[in-house]
């Protein structure tokens, strides 16, 4: 009877084997948000091209390193960067326990709905902003503070929630380069620890794969136990030169792919570019006013300037979001 | 005819099935070089535990984080780290482009041969050493240089490479976490990017699982491409309470196994031990004067004081290297 039924298992896997590869071979299209194109066949390209035995161009996996920005390159940045109003949403929170922000900037400006205010104030105004709300607790609560917020916080534009608001297409292509056994890492201007708690579920990037900005931590002890304490001390800025600083410490090796969408990450992507074996550069270009933000060389958030005409001058593929995406979004998808 | 050669595979693999798995777990010791007893059982309850689906002590897969210090628990430490004869050795083959050297402290003492004489000189000495060995060059190049050091130097009691210093049984037990989707990390007092050109071949732990301290670094360029350049100025001791912290930046999740044997490694045990789920802490004690070096409460290096105390008073599980281990290096297996 044993053996019977094994046989029985071992039929049916040869039936698999013969016929259910050949049928999923011609349907499987790795890509399918990306529209035909020169951006969607660059990456095809490039994967076949690293990852063929025995060609000169050949990659070994533990080489295949890919890294990504995340805001506007994996998902959207408008108005401002999703982790300004978690923030702002966190000061408000926090209100009830600081009388004194009522009149204290910019705390009271932003109290008062006044954000533009609180931006006006650059970055030593946002700074206290970001410190108030992301220091003087244990990472292990700010894990819990992120969790809830992302779980339920909404786009006031879109009145989604933000990890809804991620690329259709770059989680086909994050999906993709794993099934390649590239090894992909997030490198982000945003907070290490802001990402680490989603991305995993998210994009399916696991936490000892995100890099990003820091504060300071201490070791601390909390009901008989040790702790890491966030302090309201800048440790790491993860953003322009500080991207292959951030790559080397954290990775210890250049990538061979990168992908980004603003001048923060041309150092990310020149640093790719200048390896040695084949290496693959894309920058996200946002054209698609209509279902996403038309945005570029005059955005305050998200400027590429400089890095638009170095990819171009370079033959870095350049993805035109309007034209090369089928979806943005994947609620989008049919 | 191929649906018939079809069906041979297919009842090949399901005779291997049904019996090729029992002849294998029968015959398959996965620490073979660990004697019988409570160091090698507590390791294979553990991981038997935590891998049994369906138990409530189940970790998934992507949770299983096991941190290994290295110096006196990846390989040998004695009679001095070997990270600080590759220090001496760099001093020396620089010591023709700086004449200055020749009478300046704790140069000239190095280089007459006095090693004593530079370590009296304590962290200041030990500390100019390192930074005149380390910094001044690219990542790449620095990689190049530490490769070749430890493709050749050898240790001075053994005559062997270095490499071939590193414990038979802790490879092993790599292997078997690994082979259990374990992740597995160095967490090293010592230079990141001293460990990272070798740990992969050796260990089979890649720069990207490898955390350890480090010096700052800037971007630079060199031939018209970006290089990271290492500078001469400390950036982060991985040691005492800086493992939990380097755990924290590089890792982002609390490891539920960890693996050292000095007091440098309590914090970082600790911090493993306070976790929810079933956790791992293991010491590696230094007993066997004959086949490698015995030493724990009044070492100056691997010191193994408090440690020892704590470990035993939790009931962490400790290796007594004479008793425990049937062979301390590679070359010692029949």
């Amino acid at each position: 009877m044993k053996m019977k039924r094994t046989l029985l298992t071992a039929l049916n896997l040869a039936f698999v084997l013969t016929f259910g590869g050949l049928a999923q071979a011609k349907s499987a299209d790795p890509l399918p948000s990306w529209n035909d194109g020169k951006a969607k066949q660059s990456i095809i390209e490039f994967v076949a091209k690293v990852t063929k035995k025995g060609s000169s161009d050949f990659v070994p996996p533990a080489e295949r390193i890919a890294v990504f920005d995340n805001d506007g390159t994996l998902w959207s940045e408008k108005p401002m960067y999703f982790q300004l109003f978690f923030a702002i949403d966190r000061v408000k929170a926090l209100a009830p326990q600081h009388p004194e922000w009522k009149t204290k900037e910019p705390f009271a400006s932003l109290l008062k709905g006044d954000v533009k205010g609180v931006l006006a104030g650059g970055t030593k105004s946002v700074g206290e902003i970001v410190m108030a709300s992301h220091a003087g607790m244990t990472t292990d609560e700010f894990e819990l503070i992120v969790k809830d917020w992302i779980a339920t916080a909404k786009h006031p534009a879109t009145k989604r929630l933000y990890t809804e608001m991620v690329y259709q297409p770059m989680l086909e292509l994050l999906a993709y380069l794993r099934a390649n056994d590239f090894k992909t890492f997030i490198v982000s201007g945003g907070g290490i620890e802001f990402m680490r708690p989603w991305t995993e579920k998210v994009y399916g990037i696991p936490p000892e794969q995100v890099v990003g900005s820091s504060i300071k931590t201490k070791l601390g002890m909390k009901n008989g136990k040790p702790v890491i304490v966030r302090l309201p001390e800048l440790n790491f800025i993860d953003d322009k030169e500080g991207k292959p600083i951030g790559i080397n410490s954290h990775i210890g090796r250049r990538p061979i792919a990168a992908f980004g969408n603003s001048d923060g990450d041309l150092q990310m992507l020149q640093y790719t570019a200048a390896g040695d074996s084949p290496r693959f550069m894309l920058y996200v270009h946002h054209t698609d006013a209509e279902r996403e933000w038309a945005y570029d060389r005059k955005s305050s958030i998200g400027q590429l300037d400089k890095g638009l005409d170095e990819a171009r001058a370079k033959g870095w593929t350049i993805v035109d979001m309007k034209q090369d995406w089928q979806v943005i979004y994947p609620h989008e998808k049919r």
